[in-house]
């Protein structure tokens, strides 16, 4: 591992990113497997999509499940993590799970879950949310005290989107402990995993939590974009599929018993949720099914273990490294992950008599990116400014130096 | 055009499909620009997903919106026609434009629609729906009848979802005059057009619909799957992305004077509307960017009246041969598109002793496939079976006399 996986990847040459996290990364052999899933489809539309997806997709799914301890019949592929969430959220509401449906998460969850949860306030007269501040440092037994605080003092919560990775700042929270408190208070957990599975080790039967859902272009290698969405079978009848599909049975149909029909085949043994989010419309299937190029790319690595020490390591020292640099420091975390936060000495106030801090943000990546060729991701938070640091395996502590020189002359051009 | 055009395309050698009209076709190059830029993006995510993407997606939609006389202004890009009328639907459920909204369709809308107004309808107290039945054939005059008799006598009408082009059976319907009707009735005309761009001439300035969805993918030789939402300025307020993401400015934002902050650029001069859909979290945008190649090899072919001036002609012809050679007829229709339904001589009644219709399809479909290396869409309309034909640049009157002869033979095999 190291600058000789590069030749993995179509990263242009000589540039340093540190940055994975955001958009994820696709390694060559997943792209070409796409190509061939995508012409064999061009082959032949109507065989692929009326008769062979569905099993070759609940081969993959097979796959996925048994990576994270989850079961082919409680997993279903959507877009992305924020369609994920928006159909949980979206379910959840229509659903109406009760007559007052408090919606709560923390202030660091990820600006389109944030959204969709507002959308649904906005929009609808039984639903309110409550925003949990956090400042990070922060331990986690005071997330959890703060957590528990709010589910104790407000009864009307019954759903709690929380992060497993948060996005900025990029860290590790108690999920499995979030997932107990709720279920302690009879709230449904809906954990947002965006940054999860190929980041950290899942274990979603000991987990146990309500809804997850989790991309798989972050960190598992798969190509953008491709994300999965874990419901167990004791909450599938609560979800539906987003956008209503050729799989949904509706109310006047079941009264008629009459089934889908919609000559598209089922896979082999699915159950009614898989049914429903199996054939989402005409979508491009592709890249799910070179999901099983992105798990046998991560065996031929060393697998998954070998992976996540190697990257958890190097941004560790990492961002120690770049923390030097700057006579700075590391955002201190209860958990390590393969991202990481360096304090960028700016001066939150006297910056904004320049400009805005998103566009200073803006400014700082841009300027990095034209000038200098690499990429993080600098952010506020709680008045401090951070750079977000991400290591891959195609990443050495030497781009971490580089990042530090860059940065050392980005805050002197400021 | 004709046969020679198949080098065009990646449809097996020896495959006669004469069913494009379900899920399209790609041409080669269109394939080969979908690769470039997907490899720019790999290159360096982070500069095309937070840069270049939106001037670049921009510069598509002038094109389209050219093609159609939209303005690009109106128009967002979605990834199917399914996802466009969910957007539509679900948005008008929330906004309640009305306290009790009643949404009309036609017996003949697509599936995947039909079940969205129908999941509005299970789960939202204040929607109900009406169904108004079609049987074919039937004039023009007589569908306007049935819809203007719905909107007369019940008031609280206020969606109507129509199709321009149905799925099944593939016949263009009286959709200007439909959208004129909703206008006069004080209802919004929600036109889903899956089969409408590259198949018949749009002007929307003209027909002035308040919404509407067309598939790229389908009938313009766009990358699967690439489609547009049209919503003028008027009702833009109205609508919302979907899912919700972070170009979604939340009431709590607007009361407190804040706009989307989010680090990710917006194109130039992009109004509220393109802003909130212009970035729906981390997708494939490549498909959408590849729709210039597709506007170019139209072109090269001789244009949009060349390529539909050959396809309306040889699906008329061809139908007419294949209904010639059953002993049949084709299903006659005001307005001729690309697709024609042939009669076919099975007994509707009878046959159900042997399989169900969906079955029988099924079987059809899948034999047509394996045995004969051809594709149609065979549907029960009205107490009768047709077999749906579409014509593409690549089909000739040799491939309809083809499926008549299989039809013959599968007819025999019942």
């Amino acid at each position: 591992l190291g600058h000789a996986r590069l030749a993995d990847f179509d990263l242009k040459e000589g540039y340093v990113n540190l940055n994975a996290g955001s958009f994820g990364v696709c390694p060559k052999r997943v792209r070409e497997a796409y190509n061939r899933h995508s012409l064999a489809i061009e082959a032949n539309p109507d065989l692929f999509l009326r008769f062979n997806y569905a099993d070759s997709l609940a081969h993959v799914r097979r796959q996925i499940a048994d990576l994270i301890r989850s079961d082919a019949g409680e997993l279903a592929f959507v877009t992305n993590a924020t369609v994920g969430v928006n159909t949980i959220l979206r379910s959840l509401a229509s659903t109406k799970v009760a007559d007052k449906m408090g919606m709560a998460y923390f202030s660091t969850i990820y600006g389109a879950c944030g959204n969709t949860v507002e959308y649904l306030v906005d929009h609808t007269k039984h639903i309110y949310s409550q925003e949990i501040p956090l400042a990070y440092p922060i331990s986690h037994a005071d997330i959890l005290q703060k957590a528990e605080a709010l589910l104790q003092s407000d009864k009307d919560i019954n759903v709690f989107v929380f992060d497993l990775i948060s996005s900025l700042p990029g860290v590790k929270m108690p999920w499995v402990e979030l997932i107990q408190l709720c279920r302690k208070h009879d709230v449904y957990s809906v954990v947002d995993a965006a940054h999860g599975i190929g980041h950290v080790p899942l274990d979603l039967q000991a987990a146990n939590p309500d809804f997850l859902v989790s991309n798989c272009h972050k960190w598992l290698y798969g190509y953008r974009s491709t994300a999965i969405l874990h419901v167990p079978s004791r909450n599938q009848h609560l979800i539906h599929a987003l956008p209503t599909g050729h799989g949904y049975l509706t109310d006047k149909k079941k009264k008629a018993g009459l089934g889908k029909l919609i000559g598209i085949a089922t896979s082999e043994g699915a159950n009614a949720f898989i049914a429903e989010f199996e054939y989402p419309g005409t979508v491009d299937m592709a890249g799910f099914l070179a999901l099983e190029e992105s798990i046998a790319y991560r065996a031929s690595l060393g697998g998954e273990a070998c992976i996540r020490e190697y990257c958890q390591k190097l941004v560790q020292d990492g961002a120690e490294k770049v923390a030097q640099m700057l006579g700075t420091s590391v955002l201190q975390t209860e958990e390590g992950c393969s991202m990481a936060q360096v304090v960028l000495p700016i001066d939150w106030e006297a910056d904004q008599q320049k400009m805005t801090p998103n566009e200073r943000s803006i400014w700082l990546i841009k300027t990095a990116m034209d000038d200098y060729n690499c990429c993080f991701s600098p952010f506020v938070h709680n008045r401090m400014w951070y750079a977000r640091l991400s290591a891959q395996i195609f990443n050495e502590l030497k781009d971490f130096e580089y990042v530090g020189t860059v940065l050392t002359k980005l805050l002197k051009e400021m």
